[in-house]
């Protein structure tokens, strides 16, 4: 038996949005530790991997582990039909072929139960080792979103460099080339406003910016994006859920023979 | 000659909105009582009944009974043409072949006049017994109107059980099944707010929740919906307006062999 | 060397946004005087002449004449990317080949420069003779835009006609004919919200409402629109924008046989 209550049923509901248009199927883990999900996307290109920790639902029981195969798209109709305010419960049986979603107003004059069919997916979980980045960048989501959208306008890869100073977005295509600079700002009042910069050494990455843009969904998700980012490695991006979770996503750089010539700047 | 002036215009621009993609085409009575229309949706399965008496109206003048015949498309693209604030009088000649709409805005500076051609259209009128429901369902109209559309996201049909704790309604399609049960309610301050049941016997309807969903588009015309049930009859979705009139849509209930098996609960 | 910086950069994005659907590619002119454009719409019937004066920029340089050709559409999309409240530069090398739009956000820690390419652009500059009109009307810009959209429901062509009392258009169409009249209005304290109507004679002209609606993009420019009309000419169509400069559409009158019966009313 597994059952999870969520009083910020919102929260979830923001979870399905930041990721069924990436990944089509896939499984949720339900554990005694928490609410997870490790997907690659559909084109095989990309990673996610999100995490809701036990000790962040109201009420929280998994009796034994548990891998519930759903359509995203499907889940996220049902989550649709919450309110932001709404109670989310989520109760699955052990062997059980659907999963419900419980809704309650907060006044408690209305009560939704979905019930949704099970499916089974074919999934391996990867092993995403822990790395020590060579560079880390904070930065508020809407800006970053705002950022990726922009510059999709004009080309279709970024290269993304980071110094001391600040992140640097490049890119170029028909019509010309643009680039966006974001420098490092740690003197505004709100910590979620800031920009910060955590550097070992310079890095200059470059990216698909369809990719970016389908992590942007996250933004509602949270006020801050960290960056991280090493070379030759996957940069991931990740949002903090609330104090109980994120959700990061995982993207390989293009190794070019002909990379932007002013990166390194 | 009719005449008919309208100081909240507004009223007017919403019914067109209400009753426009129900129904195509449709006559118009203009009688010494009240401005009506009864119509069946283009498919023949609903029925609408609207009605502005004339003690609504600022000014209202009706020589003698007069039909008619306006497509509502064109009506409710002329009827846009007005703010929400301007005053709206309708003319038109005993004999004439056209209607005129007059707009003024508040202030006099702007003054409109738009002319519509009237149309030969058939219709009868139907006799709608006054009946006793066995149930009567009192609520927020956008809760309705939310209900139906979130319903219609899993299935076709809806189930709408009424006890006297409260409304359910429910659905399944190909993805799952959903219920969501509103409970009586009548605590709260706002008349507007709450969800009153008047119940003789219990009741369990099923309805094609496309209709319902076009019902609902009369939503900005009442914070409240009333819907009377009784077994075997059509229910009837009614949406008062102001203190002049009403908007009412009747669809018969779905019969069928195998209905859903937890609706008398 | 062309070298232009406006802290109003909001301004600059509006300016494209009004000329980019009417006009796909064209040459502004950079003199020392300030930066202009003038170019026939695509299907040679309108014409459009921007002119913002060197004084309105903070900072304006501009060496030797120099003849930028654009695509309207591709410098709209690199100016989206500016957010309203950014101080836009534009930047161009007398024998360059690019022009260059640097944004700052009025903090200073997001700094972008855009490169756009040059095209090569043939044109030809129209004189615009200087007229006295036989009227001029102004009005409020979104009642305009607002009179130009609701007719374009009904019909293809307006009449204006304006007398000392008022401005009247009028159109017709298979579904009827709709006729406004917006009063001159001297007394309301907002000189923004004022209709102003200087008259030497009465004037009635029929022009298709495509291209007024066209011209209508140019209203968060400016509060107000200034139409000045004479019998047989093109109507101007002039949004001032700021205290540095407007945009002026020209379009000639539909010279027709059947003209509107009571245009001259």
């Amino acid at each position: 038996m597994f059952e999870a209550r969520l009083t910020q049923g919102g929260l979830l509901k923001k979870v399905l949005e930041a990721i069924k248009d990436l990944v089509s199927d896939a499984n949720f883990d339900c554990s005694p530790t928490g609410f997870s999900l490790q997907a690659m996307d559909s084109s095989h290109v990309s990673l996610v991997a999100m995490q809701l920790r036990s000790d962040g639902f109201e009420h929280y029981r998994c009796d034994r582990n548990l891998n519930m195969g759903l359509n995203l798209g499907n889940m996220a109709k049902m989550l649709k039909c919450a309110n932001n305010d709404d109670i989310i419960t989520m109760k699955a049986e052990d062997a059980g072929d659907t999963v419900t979603f419980m809704f309650e107003s907060p006044s408690q004059d209305r009560i939704s139960d979905f019930e949704l069919k099970l499916m089974d997916i074919d999934s391996e979980q990867l092993g995403i080792p822990d790395t020590d980045y060579a560079a880390t960048v904070k930065m508020p989501s809407a800006e970053f979103a705002r950022i990726c959208k922009d510059l999709a306008s004009i080309g279709e890869t970024v290269a993304i460099s980071v110094t001391k100073d600040g992140v640097k977005f490049s890119t170029s295509g028909d019509i010309g080339s643009a680039n966006i600079t974001v420098r490092q700002n740690t003197a505004v009042d709100k910590p979620d406003e800031q920009t910060v910069i955590d550097l070992n050494e310079p890095v200059m990455l470059t990216f698909a910016l369809r990719y970016l843009n389908s992590f942007a969904k996250a933004t509602p998700l949270s006020p801050c994006v960290i960056m991280s980012m090493s070379k030759e490695l996957p940069v991931v991006v990740e949002y903090r859920i609330a104090d109980m979770g994120h959700i990061s996503f995982y993207l390989a750089p293009k190794i070019d023979d002909e990379e932007m010539e002013d990166g390194n700047e």
